[in-house]
């Protein structure tokens, strides 16, 4: 499952065979609609919810509430159902989407004022290897890394963002993702899960990358570490 | 809407955004399933059925049956709310999932007794070409023709049917489409739909491509035109 973003995808695989798939891509009303569209998607593919044997959830960056709804959704279900608990990284994701290029493949999230959420990977012997970590960082900066590269984008929806970077990277042999190839599909992570170690259910958070308001606030009181503020606020919950 | 094979697939656009996908592949009962997934897509689209403009289909070659079911049910919706439909190869649209090759692409079902459905794709400038007609056609004879050529098969759930023509084709440079691109995408298709041109709906039939038993039948007993016979069976629904 993917609610990291505004598109919301689900999907369940039998080994590396799709069964049902279902994403939609209109409303980031994601809290109402992630449970509804588990149970539609198990019910197409035939099975009940207790013949999942492994889950994995796209952990991140992206929207808070979207990050937290996946992540708290996927955890309760592994914690319940007794199974194993994946989180891939919602970047990563999007550039397995581009397959068969040397290219490095930039995909990003909007992060508004210029900046966004960025992570660079290739493609090597073994899969996708990161090149850059993810990070927040803002246009110019992604542009001046990336200055002489043959890079390929990939943005949702991201007519404008693609523009504002590739005017920054002048420097840059940029391309960009095929329309097909730009939204997050469920799928491709549960094909990627297939081959990552799994995570303690547990201690398993999503990855913000940004310190929100709050936890700067928080920080700023307490000296604290931030993970300790999430710890915090799960345990409230 | 695609229920040319195994897979079952609907999407709701707008313009080149996907707004609502769902895909399942778990059972031929396409019969059942389209109208309320149709439905379903749309709702997930927060859109009313009588907001859309066009309607997309998968045309065949594929199940027989399952081309009888994509082809009505486009036929009638296109109908009813007076709007416009496109019919799109089957095959063509499992090859668009194929970008960023230089390769020929090979789409393929399998059709039993060492057949497939095939054709054959190449990107030009101004998108996907026709290399080979979709046919039906024995591995051999396909095997053949792409001799000395660089190729990528792209089949859905075929692993089997791969490993049979690649051992035919060993005089071929030849790769398999990757997972996440071997099945069709009614998002995909919708994207391709913009760009063609509209059919009349009432003449609109599936290019079945091969002759099925009861038309064999009719054609021995009547002599008359293979679409005389669609025509009189449609004449009787």
């Amino acid at each position: 499952m993917d609610t990291s973003n505004s598109t919301l995808s689900v999907a369940v695989l039998d080994d590396d065979k799709l069964l049902a798939q279902a994403t939609t891509n209109v409303s980031r009303n994601h809290s109402t609609t992630l449970m509804p569209v588990i149970e539609s998607v198990i019910k197409q593919a035939k099975l009940t919810i207790h013949e999942i044997d492994r889950i994995a959830v796209a952990k991140g960056p992206g929207s808070y509430t979207g990050l937290r709804i996946a992540a708290t959704t996927a955890k309760v279900l592994a914690s319940t159902l007794k199974i194993e608990l994946v989180g891939i990284s919602s970047l990563k994701l999007l550039a397995a989407n581009i397959t068969d290029t040397n290219r490095i493949i930039i995909p990003m999230f909007d992060a508004r004022r210029d900046n966004v959420f960025a992570g660079a990977y290739q493609w090597g012997k073994n899969g996708l290897v990161n090149y850059m970590e993810d990070q927040h960082i803002s246009i110019q900066e992604l542009a001046e890394r990336f200055q002489n590269e043959k890079v390929i984008l990939v943005a949702s929806d991201a007519t404008e963002l693609y523009e504002n970077t590739a005017a920054q990277m002048n420097k840059t042999d940029v391309k960009f993702a095929s329309k097909k190839d730009s939204y997050p599909s469920a799928y491709v992570l549960g094909l990627m899960a297939k081959d990552e170690e799994t995570v303690d259910i547990d201690s398993f958070i999503p990855s913000y990358l940004r310190l929100t308001q709050a936890e700067t606030q928080w920080l700023e009181k307490y000296d604290s570490e931030r993970i300790e503020y999430v710890k915090k606020f799960n345990d409230k919950l």
